[in-house]
């Protein structure tokens, strides 16, 4: 795994900026920019699947799918993103359609550039209306602030936040061959929020990642399509997939490495250290799910293929029963294993991005993963717990077990003893906040 | 819809008894006997889908399967239902189902039936050991006790119970054609018991329908499936299916009505008043949801098909946000059509028992259900709250609709707009009791 670093670095190409917009009444910043600085570059988008889609996922979509018309959707060129916090601009019929249009008609004139390079995030309360007048009024205000620095890049990351506890950022790094052959060094960096309303199948949030290697669309896309399989589609907060999800990948190509092109090493290389940028910025988004005090991580290994894996990954991450026993650092392998007996295959196309051919995907979506009680082993915090093969229950230390579990994050380990397949899955503990927060938190 | 009554009945041809097994440090009972008078009656039942399934649904799977060999399984004959809780008797491997067989074969003993006509039920802890030997001496003293009455019913309707702050009984008649053609009233009575670990696909817990009508086998399992497939497989606690769930359904045909053939008029009336009493089992559980104060029924008009309104209603009654915002009293719609917007179709077993032809559900299994922001329409505790066809959000009287809300049951009401479709869900509100029992509760 590249080393990943919980900074802000703003890989050659880009600028941004961070205001506010007349969203919250706390008046914390709600408005960040990111731009390109060589006009429109290379963009991919994984978008959420709820049919309710937010006013800013279907704009961004139509302006990717306008400027790449032989594509599939998903992947284009872009100038800008454009985010806003506090309102998810969701569910609000047709006038939303207007209003996120305004935004990115703002965002285009105020740098000189067609609507349809300005993609859009939003996040925050379904079924409000944007301030359209305020946020456009911010837009103007902060464009002046536009910088090519960390700190810039910092400031819109602060400005996605909506409960979140803590901004997400990430970088990394990797060697690229330069267009002489020598080294060249290209960034990868993103930034994310999320911390409820977030469950597998795409998901779960929002997140930018920007990288100054070059890469076109179609390679770019099919490099977030395959992270995002095994980092954000992995991590699951309350088990809602919610209205505004988005992930972009922005590729400046300002780096002075060569062109990457698909099936290369350095392809593989771009796409191992994008990867580990989001899986970082996932773990990070699991580690402050609303309410959490505790990360926790299943590792399957031992499945009939990674697809599998992952399911029974997921389907330990997600019970609430796991959740609140992680809470109580109830070493409670039963409910575990009970958890894992529920496994589910992920959708068609969140296998076909993981790497399965459409028909076996379609063949295999939602089915029962496989799993045999008698080969099963599950260890909790590295202690062993559970082994079908003798017998099933193991008498273990009790009170170490807890102990082990007394951490910010607990590992939950599970052997299916059926093939190579490995994954992961990333979630939080189930705690009273959670509720509380919940409960509250108003329309 | 018939009228059912929350009291129990038991029907003619059958005996029940409760008491203590050994099980429950609080010396509450835990052990549940119900019996045919008559030899073994014809019997059906429907259990999880979970890999992990236990000992004793392991055991009831094959002892149907061997009392009618040329059955599919699910179905055939029995004599007697035997239920211990307390202890799941799930995830014990071997020695597990060693302990479920001397269980059974104990209540052959004791009643001179074969073995394989003895069921078992059981719930409580997942991978502890049952107390064999407790156990026996417990079939021993309740035998004698063995009663035809109302309250022996009752009395295992009780023994069921776990973290059940009420036993859950329900009570239903209709009138059947006699074997002289007059009416002859025959009785279908049920008993459940389920708090944690319920979700949908099959789901959810145990329960146990008696009728003294007279049905086959057959007859009787089509009927069970249909019924489980609108009430229990749309009742959601907290997403998780446990290891143990089971319903079954046993006919005595003590009752003097004349024998229900599939496709008559007598057997659409008994299936009607099966799924009647199910249904208000289903309604009772989710009632009592661990913590819960307050009932969530989901119901969905204007979908496509069936099929899809119960995808649509099981998604909203599940999603943890809208459970917790009904505890909050928080008219919070967007969650609502948030969590409308992830629906996905039930699996094809579930599909195929609420009528849908085999090549039919395997195509739509697992499917996202067809939904139109455009056309949606939805009301909280009867305050019309969103309307897509009328620009989407309504303007409603918040403080109105909260205190509408302050109830035992709260209605969501989703009007799909595309078809003839209906489908109802139950749930519960998620509070902060739920995570502290859960947190506490040790394997």
């Amino acid at each position: 795994m590249p080393t990943v670093e919980r900074v802000a670095r703003l890989p050659a190409g880009f600028v941004a900026a961070a205001g506010t917009a007349g969203i919250k009444a706390s008046g914390r910043p709600a408005l960040a920019l990111i731009a390109a600085t060589s006009g429109p570059i290379p963009a991919a988008a994984v978008t959420t699947p709820n049919a309710f889609a937010a006013a800013p996922v279907r704009l961004s979509r139509a302006h990717l799918a306008r400027t790449y018309p032989a594509g599939s959707g998903g992947f284009g060129f872009a100038r800008a993103i454009v985010s806003t916090s506090g309102c998810a601009n969701a569910a609000t019929g047709p006038a939303g359609d207007d209003d996120q249009r305004a935004v990115a008609e703002a965002v285009a004139r105020a740098l000189d550039a067609p609507v349809e390079e300005v993609l859009c995030l939003s996040t925050g309360v379904i079924g409000t209306r944007l301030p359209v007048d305020a946020v456009r009024a911010g837009i103007a205000a902060l464009v002046p602030s536009i910088a090519g620095s960390d700190e810039a890049l910092e400031s819109a990351a602060i400005a996605l936040m909506t409960t979140d506890t803590r901004a997400k950022v990430a970088s990394a790094a990797v060697d690229l061959p330069g267009p002489d052959g020598a080294p060249c060094t290209v960034r990868v960096s993103g930034i994310a929020k999320g911390v409820g309303m977030i469950h597998p199948r795409m998901a779960t949030m929002l997140a930018v990642l920007l990288t100054d290697a070059d890469v076109g669309p179609e390679t770019l896309a099919a490099m977030l399509r395959g992270s995002a399989a095994r980092t954000w589609d992995q991590l699951t907060i309350d088990g809602d997939t919610s209205t505004n999800d988005t992930v972009l990948l922005l590729a400046s190509g300002a780096a002075a490495a060569a062109r990457v092109h698909p099936g290369t090493p350095a392809a593989a290389a771009l796409a191992e250290v994008i990867e580990a940028v989001a899986r970082d910025l996932a773990r990070q988004q699991a580690a402050d799910g609303e309410g959490a005090t505790t990360l926790v991580t299943c590792a399957v290994t031992g499945a009939v293929d990674d697809a599998e894996a992952r399911a029974v990954a997921r389907a330990v991450a997600g019970s609430s029963l796991v959740k609140a026993a992680v809470h109580g650092r109830d070493p409670n392998w039963g409910r575990i294993a009970g958890a894992a007996g529920n496994a589910r295959l992920a959708d068609a196309p969140v296998l076909v991005a993981a790497g399965l051919d459409a028909a076996e995907a379609e063949r295999r979506a939602g089915r029962a993963a496989a799993l045999d009680p008698d080969r099963l082993r599950v260890r909790i915090a590295g202690h062993p717990v559970y082994d079908g093969s003798a017998g099933g229950p193991i008498h273990f230390d009790r009170g170490a077990a807890r102990a082990a579990m007394e951490s910010t994050e607990v590992v939950i380990e599970l052997d299916l003893g059926l093939g190579p397949g490995t994954g992961e899955a990333f979630g939080c503990d189930l705690t009273e906040t959670y509720v509380t927060e919940n409960s509250e938190y108003t329309t």
